[in-house]
């Protein structure tokens, strides 16, 4: 039963923000603890009245019977140990885009039980406590790590929390997730970083960008507006399949290239219609 | 004064059927006569009432006062000339998406000053009579290129038509255009594509894609549903600057690499902060 608790949100960010929306519409919490280590954003978001009050982490963690941590990855490698030390019998979960390297860094801990690995696949190219969306998570997916390891009752609770916000719910290994990851949204914040700055460098001395970025622009480039502090830390925990993915998408850009070069007409068709397939994927 | 006059569109598919809808909703077409060789898309026209009538191109010239081409960019250089030859002083001008080739095509012809040069930057990645859209092109940009060459009379109405569309207008030369529609335009078309092979090569073997595509990934690879009719001409129409645009842009994306393999966070943060300025140009 996922009945209503106490919890403390590690970061009150984008994710957290928007994480804190929910909980609350669906009370899920009876108390929102925000945990802000960015006086900023802790003013913000007790502004926005995200969060009932900003308090330290150890207090937080005491007073709270959930604890969810939303905070760059590389970041949540080294905090969720920490937090893990100091917990009797709450719930830990974190709403991180990689899960490989946090999964090794708890493995043999005595309270590995009480924390669940979960990625909510939703996000926006905005951060902070003012860019918290109500609604947020909504009819997307969530993605469980490595459950065998996580006990019954923490699962139980934070799947429920996750119904009644309103996600599907799938489970994979820490490893085909960050594999997938890289895929479905990895890859996209690479691209977009780089087409902005070849943009950019190109049409410096033009003012022509303002005046005709289409919504077609706009739509490839939107991602590139996203933030290094959330995205380099992803990058780098999940080096490899990002690099399998960057040089298959380097390869194919260099087919598009070959085509153009050459004029192959009937071979450009081919690729684009290759491409068309994606209307299987998204609608 | 743009009066209203009787109207032919040749080509009644996304960007031909989009403007139907405004010709007729801001009065400026006493008539609209569509031209369309795929007899399902003329059905879809009439039914859709995008059009009054379906006529054979040779009658829909004699009786129309403006004649607008919305047909992919190649067909466009073999048939404006065609046009050209059969016009007494009716107003002719083309919607397409490349510029320097047309222009190359008719600028000796007699009847040149009757044929105007414009590119309103809008579209989608969808096509045919069906995907028309209500309201397209307002408060969007419009090109018109090399008008130097254009009659007086004949820019005068076709300024006055955009206006009342609710486009914002630009002159630049046709090769000027091309090269910033290739950094504007094409090369989101061509990552986009690029991207969805890219991960419909990988994930072919699993499911996964389907579950997890997130509003990121959807945004970066919409695109990639456009249609290779359109895309493949423009392509090989703009060849030299889609080419430099392209190689740049797999430059960039090879910086990207470089620094994930070796680990230069610090690099990798200056690459995102680089792109974040692409905030300056959409908001």
């Amino acid at each position: 039963m996922t009945d209503r608790k106490k919890i403390a949100i590690v970061g009150v960010g984008l994710i957290g923000g928007s994480m804190a929306l929910q909980l609350h519409e669906k009370k899920l919490s009876s108390r929102l603890i925000g945990v802000e280590t960015d006086p900023v954003h802790a003013a913000k978001a007790l502004e926005l009245e995200l969060v009932d009050e900003i308090l330290p982490l150890e207090t937080a963690i005491d007073l709270a019977e959930v604890i969810i941590l939303a905070i760059p990855v590389d970041r949540m490698v080294n905090l969720l140990p920490v937090i893990l030390n100091r917990v009797k019998d709450q719930i830990i979960l974190d709403l991180g885009s990689t899960k490989s390297q946090l999964a090794e860094a708890v493995k043999h801990h005595e309270k590995r039980g009480r924390y669940c690995a979960t990625h909510p696949m939703w996000g926006t190219e905005y951060s902070g406590p003012a860019s918290a969306v109500k609604g947020a998570f909504e009819n997307k997916a969530v993605i469980f790590c490595n459950t065998e390891q996580t006990d019954a009752d923490v699962l139980d609770w934070v799947k429920g929390m996750f119904r009644k916000i309103g996600m599907r719910q799938l489970e994979m290994e820490a490893g085909a997730h960050d594999l997938h990851a890289a895929y479905v949204s990895h890859i996209s914040h690479i691209t977009s970083f780089a087409l902005a700055n070849t943009v950019l460098q190109k049409e410096k001395e033009d003012n022509a960008i303002f005046e005709l970025a289409s919504a077609g622009f706009e739509s490839t480039v939107r991602l590139a507006k996203s933030n290094p502090s959330m995205w380099v830390p992803i990058f780098l925990q999940n080096k490899e399949n990002v690099l399998d993915v960057l040089n298959e998408h380097i390869e194919q850009l260099k087919r598009f290239r070959d085509c153009i070069q050459e004029e192959k007409a009937d071979e450009l068709k081919n690729l684009i219609e290759e491409a068309n397939k994606i209307r299987r994927i998204i609608r």
